[in-house]
């Protein structure tokens, strides 16, 4: 068995020196960091990561959980935090939760292969793995929030994100808005149509017909809006409730007949770099992506030097972005 | 400290079972794997990763290296790696290696966190990562080859579908036709360019007008395209030697008044779901994703079932697309 001294000695260097090249310690320079990899392949040693990691009370690994992957924001989210991650020190790890609800996640936790989780699309049926998790590794959710878990919380204003687009519909003159929308299970979801329902409620304007997907994809919002304007609607203006719904909603519209934005405008949320392609020019309401990243990652940071204050829950400012699918005149100081 | 024996007993199943589960192993039922989780929570049990893959051979997880995230092929990519690695029984654990070349993955291998390795990104100048994982942990290369590395490689045939694009346009009478491309480091834009140039050069014509990007975007295709125009090109169609730079190739042929197909053609090469959509309707030439992956998986399976023979190259047949960007005439049998 090859000791971490026998790779000091190789590479000329101090133990403690080595220790940190395994932890991926940002203070070491990338010629000595060179020179330990080499003496460690020469030798083939093999640090013990977990018993590292409890001698040093740090792997320098973040985990972060995401999903749905084809949806264009979660790679837009996870190049942010492997950014952020990496310019204070940390390695991005990701998991893809699609079928398997981040359990690898509280795995990698409980084996202490990560300091700290990330999740960016956890919702209330994951809500036992926040408890399992709590007290353990530092959490902290992005984008989504889940009522009741006991950790870090991040997330845009969705509800007055929702709301700033009932108000825009109704001061550009438009009387007969409808939904595209998916499952509510997702807070995000629920906020959004909510804000957008209360705004039409209040200006005396009912229910808007509703094209609801069973999962948030292209191929199902196209189909389902299709549905709906097949079955007779005929809405002067749609609110998508994620970028890629209206994507999706866009080119129903259009396959349909119907001029965007001069029979009916199209309003999507997130604003994804695709939002603003010249194939849509897709009036959207922004997440600022980069702020909340920052935040989250500052917050982990704060958590691995050891503060226990009470779980933290920012919610930072929604805005909506004019564009070409609500008539946003071309021109000069066009977004 | 903790140990597997107080887990078994406090969940009612014998050690091996916890073992089992700990390492992820799919013969273990839902309903047992739940209680013997609990137990570990409640305890507080950490299982030692690196000590256990030693004893064990295996820590049940592979490393994914990916980069360029914004490229949804890389995404799709991903999530079809994912699915086929846990029908195996294996976790999937995902390095972005946009900025850091894959050392982190390199770092894993070393401290016995991964099994193995897949890239789906490497470049030539990683070639001595190649060299130092030769021997540790099996590598399995997928999309990109890189010449020398001692690993096992999957990639399609990227060099006849560049010849399938060009025999296409002159079957199509397409005497003008331009190219839009990026960097040659991947070997796959070397391919796809070195095919078609060929079937140019076959028939009689020689080198097309140009338009290359620095960084593989849809902002940057654009705009190198947009600027070839500018300068007077007037090509009759466009090889774009992938799926992204195809959709913005499309929006700056638009965006000068071009129509498409009318005016000029426009294929891509990948076939990312996008292509498909209605606001592109992209002719391209298809990667058979699905299969390359089932090949990668296979053979890293056999790697880690202790298969010695040498580095495997499969090569799998690409296959040209044709959608409404080429003029495909729509209606029955349309794709």
């Amino acid at each position: 068995m090859v000791t971490a001294r026998e790779v000091a000695r190789r590479a000329g260097v101090s133990q403690p020196t080595v220790s940190r090249v395994v932890a991926g310690h940002p203070s070491v320079g990338p010629e000595i960091r060179e020179r330990v990899l080499a003496a460690m392949r020469e030798t083939g040693y093999r640090p013990n990561a977990a018993a590292r990691a409890m001698r040093t009370g740090a792997s320098g690994n973040v985990g972060v959980v995401t999903a749905r992957l084809h949806n264009p924001m979660y790679p837009e989210l996870l190049q942010l935090l492997g950014r952020a991650l990496r310019g204070a020190g940390l390695r991005m790890m990701v998991w893809n939760a699609d079928e398997t609800e981040g359990e690898f996640a509280l795995d990698a936790a409980l084996q202490g292969m990560v300091d700290g989780l990330i999740f960016t699309s956890a919702n209330s049926d994951s809500a036992h793995l926040g408890e399992a998790l709590a007290g353990r590794v530092p959490v902290v959710l992005i984008n989504r929030l889940v009522e009741g878990w006991p950790t870090d919380q991040i997330t845009s204003d969705n509800r007055t994100g929702g709301a700033l687009v009932a108000d825009y519909f109704l001061h550009g003159g438009r009387s007969r808005p409808a939904l595209l929308s998916g499952p509510l299970l997702p807070s995000t979801i629920r906020d959004r149509e909510a804000g957008f329902r209360a705004g039409l409620v209040a200006a005396g304007i009912g229910d808007p017909p509703t094209a609801r997907v069973a999962r948030f994809t292209y191929d199902e919002a196209f189909a389902a809006l299709s549905r709906l304007l097949a079955e007779g609607a005929s809405p002067d203006a749609v609110f998508c409730t994620n970028d890629l719904l209206g994507l999706g909603g866009l080119d129903a519209l259009r396959a349909a007949g119907r001029r965007v934005p001069e029979d009916a405008w199209v309003v999507g949320y997130d604003d994804i770099p695709m939002a603003a392609w010249r194939s849509f020019d897709l009036t959207t309401v922004r997440q600022p992506f980069e702020e909340m990243v920052r935040c989250a990652v500052d917050l982990l940071l704060r958590r691995l030097g050891g503060d226990v204050a009470g779980p933290a829950s920012l919610c930072l400012p929604a805005e909506l972005v004019l564009r070409g699918s609500s008539g946003r005149p071309a021109g000069p100081g066009a977004a």
